[in-house]
């Protein structure tokens, strides 16, 4: 008596997910430290001391104050977030971006994934076409859903896996409501440089006057400040005006556990108080009420905090030199931490499966719509990292590749 | 460019919400001590003591770990929760209500409107019926329609506000799915008696048969410790087989801005194993991923604390004697921190205006599915309740109520 839907997603399930539950199983079989497990993007590496530091001061603070402290933070306050906790996100931005928002362009939310989710509530119509970028993050599928609305996919340039701009404009119709940039890219690591961004704008304003509507690029961004080789933290509303954000700490600060992130609707934006108006009520309505509150007064105390970028640098490099070494073909990242592989068989789940054999978990390219490839996340200890290339060298040998 | 959807909620949003607001503006304007805000559910009572307590002695257990202790509390786990916070709830239930559940049949939520989309998700398909007894919640209709589902009002008794059973028997069709309980009840602070829950079962059971379908009883949980008169607190999962349970910590904890609940799927529920495995991945699905880390290990061990239930008893005793003896017509609560008033005039809309002139702020019976009342949250402070006698006094001159 479960719905039609749930129905099929039983079937289907999240691949990473199911993975992820494969790598535990193993471990408690094989032992821990067997185990290879690059299946899930789970942060490796602590949140800064300062945010339990900072939690703890929020504590004192409340307990020194009595009901008023203790409800002022676990209390209600408005759906978008504390006024004070959205204001201090927004000084932070412009500092850093030399954007110009207030407290008001801000909703605060459960995590990325809740944010996307009452943006789409927001804009998006039965049969509405939403457009992102092959290889992406599975669920984006499965958040469109949620509103009847459809994923119109556009092929990536399969060496360099920026995103194939012609095809985009192709794609590009009068129901198109929405793009999705994730840049640094899940699963490939990816940058989408200023240039890309750039063309990608002017195509979006092109196709808007075409057709008479509004097209919002949607930039998901749990990844924005893991860059490497000297990559620039960047924050896309500059280059589209109708660019909307969708932002986590989960990476950043290491607390995916927590959810927590905001919402960015600048005021250039197409019927931006509709819209910021729009995802108050959805984050009411949909079940989220408001992002939970101690941690969003302890994030606005920690955003000079940045987690440790140069622990998955040294992964990324390890990782990447060992198996091109071992004669695979890696797509080099440049920021996120996830490393692109080519499949050395067509049918990647093939090669998944092999890897199993060798207590390597890797995700199959098809679950984020590009098959052929997996991918490896390498938000694991340096010893997963160095213990995990002899096993790839079996795997490398399994199909001839250190001929 | 918004939605259409978003539109109409736009022009509607939330009668409860909207009076929130009104009344900050109002103590603003006229001093917080000359305003008296009876509007919104938001508990007035601390948190308990221990639960600060617990949050610290969890961060200094994850310091003396190192990463390892910080993932432990701020990283993902299972889309449903930690599995030792499940099973210490599991037998914190099992103990005080003799049932005998274990981890496996709990799903840790954000908070209770996430429990109940998720639950919505897992089981509605387009078009399905949810009924709910009238007065009721007002966001069942925004849950409801969050999967196309339809709401069916069951009428109350309009003296005891116990609900219709011979209405709730003819509103059953071959497409209700489920039908939602909320006991304590908000808006009107009563409970549903043992005997009710029995018949409402029974009536379930005919018509299951009848129809060769399941109905799924939903209970809403979010007062069940806010008891009065020595009514017990009570769990509904052994009235009904098909019994699946929502419940929030935010008022029995004090913490609603955390968002922190579970749901229950007793293993007699039809198809209890797919009706888990589907609340998990809508959970995950619906952008939720799962309940905030650090405050799911807190309250597991808060499970023994309650807020502060004789504040609450002092407000409603003064309150509800308060009111009558002006000559209001007042529903006596039995528990939650809510009374439910009559109108003096038929349209109740025309009351709450009127209240407004003495800085009364009630929300509208309508917002509830029954006009001709309002409803008076009284988690508020006991100098609030006291000082806004005389203003009723004045409200009930008005009516001449005082003849």
């Amino acid at each position: 008596m479960v719905s039609k839907r749930i129905q099929k997603a039983l079937e289907g399930n999240s691949a990473i997910r199911a993975m992820f539950n494969e790598g535990r199983e193993m471990a408690a079989k094989y032992g821990e430290e067997n185990v290879f497990d690059f299946s899930l993007g789970n942060p490796a590496t602590p949140a800064p001391k300062a945010l339990n530091d900072a939690i703890r001061d929020l504590l004192d603070e409340a307990d020194a104050k009595g009901a008023a402290g203790s409800l002022g933070i676990h209390g209600y306050m408005a759906n978008a977030g504390y006024e004070e906790v959205r204001q201090a996100i927004a000084e932070n931005l412009n500092e850093r971006f030399g954007t110009k928002f207030t407290a008001h362009n801000l909703v605060m939310t459960v995590g990325a994934a809740g944010g996307l989710n009452i943006i789409f509530k927001t804009i998006l119509d039965p049969d509405d076409e939403v457009i992102v970028f092959a290889p992406f993050f599975g669920e984006y599928r499965q958040y469109a859903a949620n509103f009847d609305a459809k994923i119109v996919i556009v092929q990536p340039n399969l060496e360099t896996f920026q995103p194939d701009l012609a095809d985009l404009e192709s794609k590009i119709t009068a129901r198109t409501k929405a793009l999705i940039v994730n840049t640094p890219n899940n699963p490939t690591g990816v940058i989408y440089k200023p240039q890309t961004m750039e063309q990608i704008g002017a195509i979006l304003e092109k196709k808007q006057a075409e057709f008479g509507t509004d097209i919002y690029l949607i930039s998901d961004e749990p990844y924005r400040e893991l860059v490497y080789d000297g990559n620039k933290e960047d924050f896309l509303t500059k280059y589209y005006r109708n660019t909307l954000v969708g932002y986590s700490f989960s990476k950043s600060l290491s607390l995916p556990g927590e959810r927590i992130g905001y919402v960015v609707v600048p005021d250039e934006a197409a019927d931006a108080e509709e819209l910021i108006r729009g995802i108050e009520i959805s984050n009411r309505t949909l079940g989220f009420v408001n992002a939970p509150s101690l941690i969003q007064k302890a994030v606005a105390r920690c955003l000079a905090e940045k987690t440790d970028v140069a622990f998955y640098d040294e992964n990324r490099s390890r990782l990447y030199e060992g198996l091109t070494k071992l004669g695979f073909t890696c797509i080099k990242p440049e920021g996120a931490f996830y490393l692109w592989v080519k499949s050395p068989v067509e049918n990647e789940e093939e090669f998944v499966n092999e890897g199993k054999k060798f207590n390597l978990l890797m995700v199959k390219g098809s679950a984020f719509g590009c098959p052929g490839f997996v991918r490896l996340a390498y938000c694991v200890s340096h010893e997963t990292v160095e213990h995990s290339l002899p096993a790839f060298a079996k795997l490398a040998a399994v199909y001839g590749l250190d001929k």
